[in-house]
């Protein structure tokens, strides 16, 4: 049992019931004896659904599954299980999604299409859908409206800690709530890096407008982290809205009315997010990468994300080094629009370079002293234009390589 | 002092006189006292040049400089130093580079625009001119037709080795040859991984052609290694051609007299650029990469390097794991066209995984053999075009987490 993250929180936060929503867990042995490895949450008629998922183009049967069934907007039930990704697995492999799907579908009394489904674990060994459809029954009995601890234990792979987030918000004065549970990465058994996280409001809110609002919100928060710059083929994202608390109807995503809801909504995914990082392999700090003055926010992004993912800036704060001459490196290497004589760097809030040099009269002491904290913040202003990004990341340290160099076996 | 490394050849090779080409180092005390750390090759009047440069937006000064040096197409010398790279030390850097280069031309009698430079080391120190200057008269009395080792042991930083390497090839049947050293990255101090490679050749081959023919073999040799994915602010690679041997002058760089020499400069890039990831921090395992069935050539270099560049797939051959489901990852977050079911993956030359699952009668103890070598095939067959590319890598060890993440001092 891998030691709890020394970035963790205190503890699992309280997630409140949410009316309509339902979560519950069982041991259905797929791959971890003795521990609760499959997960079940239910919604009552009429809830919406939106996601976001992997970009790689070796995605898992799973999400295959859910962007065609996410067509439909309705979501009745997710359907997950840990131990096997059911991934790189072929047409057996979607036989056995659609086998529980069916399984699933008939005890809720739905469509097919009204159960999404996620699988996080081993890439390319077949999934035994007999093992999950036997524990169906189980878990729905441990169904509940405050069962959100085990939810979020029951979809950990090598996480050294459930993350859950909860937070809530108005809509034209009515009280909305939003909970949410997430797994990262955390990667002993091989390929266990898969990002899940589920979400679930009791807003009412129609499916092409939760759409819009997820992706927007993914965009500021899963979308900004990264621990070593993989990407999953299972990466899975569904928020789901059962409408049981009655507000007028939004007419867009752009309805002033859902502001609030949005603000809730980001906070939500980027505290998961950022838990993801704080449990990513071997993480000994946790990183923010700043980046304003660049072309635009998508170059902001873009330069972020080269410090954040770049092996010699990651080593270099697990060293505890202001090493900004890395920092200047990965700055290049973006591909984005940079003048060197423009480029401005500080760490933890000290200006280091500027103009194209080290500042005259740098010194280094704050800078070290900042190095040594469990949060460390990189800014950098590329000087060229006003577009601005926040990424967050770990450093890259010898438990990283001891934990996913280890045997499968 | 660092171990050499295990994948080191055996010795340096035995480089054979260049008539035009004389390379001699000094000492110069740029940075490390006591080993010689400054390197000079000079050429007989009328020598052509050609380079290729990091694409990094944040160049150094000597960067900088060739690239418009190269204008002329004519090189008298190159001055390279190790220790200090001259990154992102703005105007000052470039006095001090102008300075020292002017110095050398006064000595030689030749333009300023005929003397390439190169530096690696630490960013952002300023480099002393003086030093350099100080030291150009020992440095030209050291000059010699075969001080080859001295000459590329003095642009090492932390390579654990120094790297030559030698073909000859016929032109029109008159014997030419190329003399090549290069340095890589070995990082234990900052920012020493600038890739530097000089290559001579007593061949007479007009600047343009010359560019042409490092360009093309370029890249399929540096372009085709990662060590960490980190791009330097410094890497340089310069061809000078003496034009001592005389031949038919070729029309273009498409002429076939120049058949041989095309294949004989490649081999040289490709043996310098294969000794640079031999000697990446903390390398234990030589990776080549081979992706074939791509949509382009270019698709199946990206699909290669995304393989090459993932800390999960070479964590994964540190760890002697033949984890071929982190390839799949791979492959699939490279962005380039790709099928599950079409995909093929070998490794060691045993075939793992096809049509989108693992072979049926997969036994794996030939692979787990395999993976104890020095030396890791992957091959990739996409299965949707006819694109190839290989590239060369290193695994990814505790040994390059604790050379990156040492402190400078």
């Amino acid at each position: 049992m891998p030691e709890r993250s020394p970035l963790a929180p205190q503890r699992f936060p309280d997630l409140p019931p949410l009316a309509g929503v339902k979560v519950g867990a069982s041991a259905a042995g797929v791959r971890y004896p003795g521990r609760k490895d499959l997960f079940l949450a239910e919604l009552e008629p009429a809830s919406t659904v939106a996601g976001v998922f992997t970009r790689s183009l070796t995605a898992s049967a799973p999400v295959l599954w859910c962007r065609k069934a996410l067509g439909g907007g309705r979501c009745r039930a997710i359907l997950a299980n840990s131990g096997n990704a059911n991934a790189f697995t072929g047409a057996e492999g979607i036989r056995a999604l659609e086998a529980s799907v069916s399984a699933l579908a008939a005890r809720i009394g739905c469509a097919a299409e009204e159960i999404m489904v996620a699988s996080t674990g081993v890439i390319g060994e077949l999934l035994s859908e007999q093992k999950i459809v036997d524990a169906l029954d189980a878990t729905r009995n441990s169904l509940d409206a405050r069962n959100w601890p085990d939810a979020a234990a029951a979809i950990m792979t090598t996480d050294t800690f459930p993350k859950g987030s909860t937070r809530s918000a108005q809509i034209a004065g009515n009280t909305v709530t939003i909970n949410g549970i997430a797994k990262g990465s955390g990667m002993i058994a091989p390929d266990m890096a898969t990002m899940l996280a589920f979400v679930f409001t009791d807003a009412a809110i129609p499916a092409p407008i939760l759409q819009e609002l997820l992706a927007a919100a993914n965009e500021r928060s899963f979308n900004c982290i990264t621990v070593d710059s993989d990407t999953s083929t299972s990466d899975t994202l569904i928020l789901c809205a059962s409408g049981r608390v009655v507000h007028p109807a939004p007419k867009s995503a752009r309805d002033p009315i859902l502001r609030p809801f949005k603000r809730a909504l980001e906070e939500v995914l980027v505290d998961l997010a950022q838990q993801i990082v704080r449990d990513g392999e071997g993480a000994r700090k946790f990183v923010t990468v700043k980046v304003s003055g660049a072309a635009s926010a998508r170059a902001a992004k873009r330069i972020a994300l080269s410090i954040a993912n770049s092996p010699l800036v990651k080593t270099a704060i697990a060293g505890e080094d202001a090493n900004w001459g890395r920092v200047v490196m990965a700055v290049g290497k973006a591909g984005e629009k940079a003048e060197r004589d423009k480029l401005a760097i500080s760490m933890g809030g000290v200006r280091i370079a500027e103009s194209g040099m080290r500042v005259p009269d740098y010194d280094e002491t704050p800078v070290v002293q900042h190095m040594k904290a469990d949060n460390i913040l990189i800014e950098v202003d590329v000087g060229v234009g006003r577009g601005k990004a926040t990424v967050w990341t770990c450093d890259l340290t010898e438990g990283y390589i001891r934990i996913n160099a280890s045997y499968r076996s």
